[in-house]
């Protein structure tokens, strides 16, 4: 957070703002004047269109420079939120994949409890035409949507990060229930390391049919395994079992000798 | 409400929003996008910079023509509220006028039930650059201010209406509570009726000492008059008993003959 002064640093805490893919300069500072107001300064930057640093998120910034300055930049989604325990998705309307989707204030209010307990979180918000591709929904736990005039639903993505920032702010006065017993979810990495996985045994088992259909059965896995949420050690347990199931065979058990393949 | 369809016209209800010398077309365009997302139409302009209509403004609404269309044009705040029962005034920090001051939510929970009433309401937003005056905030009813980060406070026109658009949608599914039995708040046009009558008799009787000092002692009264949301029935009978100090004495009573002066 270099650039940063003391006052500015009291309320910068909370979920990280990742952009998927942003086209405008002039959105990306109106995002980081948006974060500022509310207090939240991590801003994540997916492989924005004209390169970054951009001069003119800074002049749209309007002085919010400690997020500019304090602004990454990843190739994919998947590396924005790999570091993430928990993840939101910022769609037009419910997607058909299985997520939860929750409102602005629901969401809001369970960040401010996993922050609490410790949890690193995010939302992201996808292009400023077509939004986000189901693909990277996929990467999400929830999903948030906001209670626009079906009539008429035309937020542009520093609207939507204006309110999610706000309803951030506004749970800092809440009481923050304790945190659940449960433990924190595993970060992203730990998911994508297991996709990666099942995306080589299955494939070299012909799991796929053909390559058109993979795309959406990985979406499909993903948002499988993205849902309950699982600890680092429940995906261990998980992986174990699967690789178990690719190893071993009943002919060839473990500790039979030589793995069948 | 011309050029509007029947679909745009399925959530268009609610409080005006009334922008105060907005400078910048773009902005007034941001605002209407604004309003057409949360299902509010009814724009009032007081004296825009670059005059009525504004091409920049129809450009940056992104399509919400339904709000651009019925946009009215006044030339004072007092004008553009004269209609109405129940003004809100946006400012970025409580001012020292005796006013309560509301949080977004609690403000747009209030307006529903006023518009369940059957009240008309609005809310009053300043210039890009400062604001209102104080004595434009004399003519609301209420202050309503927005938790932003104190260190970082830069929300501009479209963003505060944008956050009390939203909020005022989310009260679309709240329990209404019945209104209150209380009759409803005069509309403005009495208060400034009222007004224009204290400020002859009293500038005529000296009251107001020097010039300088009228404007905030006219605030003061205009403050005062406006905090308890007298209804018509209770404006008349205060002017009553203004006039009647004004015109008879305990030395020319009423129907004693000619009144005093």
């Amino acid at each position: 957070m270099a650039g940063t002064d003391k006052q500015q640093d009291m309320l910068a805490e909370g979920p990280a703002i990742i952009l998927v893919e942003p086209q405008l300069g002039e959105n990306i500072g109106m995002v980081a004047r948006a974060m500022a107001n509310f207090g939240l300064a991590e801003l994540r930057l997916v492989a924005p269109r004209d390169g970054w640093p951009n001069e003119k998120a800074r002049a749209s910034a309007s002085r919010a420079d400690h997020v500019i300055d304090a602004a990454t930049v990843y190739e994919t989604p998947s590396e924005a939120v790999a570091d993430l325990n928990f993840v939101l998705a910022t769609t037009a309307r419910p997607r058909d994949n299985f997520k939860p989707v929750r409102g602005p204030v629901e969401a809001a209010s369970d960040l401010r409890s996993r922050f609490a307990g410790g949890q690193k979180t995010g939302i992201m918000f996808g292009r400023e035409r077509w939004g986000l591709t189901n693909e990277e929904v996929a990467l999400a736990d929830e999903i948030v949507t906001f209670p626009v005039n079906p009539a008429f639903a035309s937020l542009n993505i520093a609207q939507a990060v204006l309110l999610m920032s706000y309803e951030w702010i506004k749970t800092g006065d809440q009481a923050v229930t304790p945190p659940e017993q449960a433990l924190a979810p595993a970060q992203k990495l730990h998911i994508e390391s297991l996709m990666g996985y099942l995306d080589n045994v299955l494939d070299e088992r012909g799991y796929f049919r053909t390559e058109d259909k993979k795309p959406k059965m990985m979406e499909n896995l993903r948002a499988l395994f993205t849902r309950p949420g699982f600890t680092v050690e429940e995906l261990a347990v998980l992986r174990g079992v699967l690789t178990s199931l690719e190893k071993f065979s009943p002919r060839n058990p473990r500790g039979s000798g030589a793995p069948e393949r």
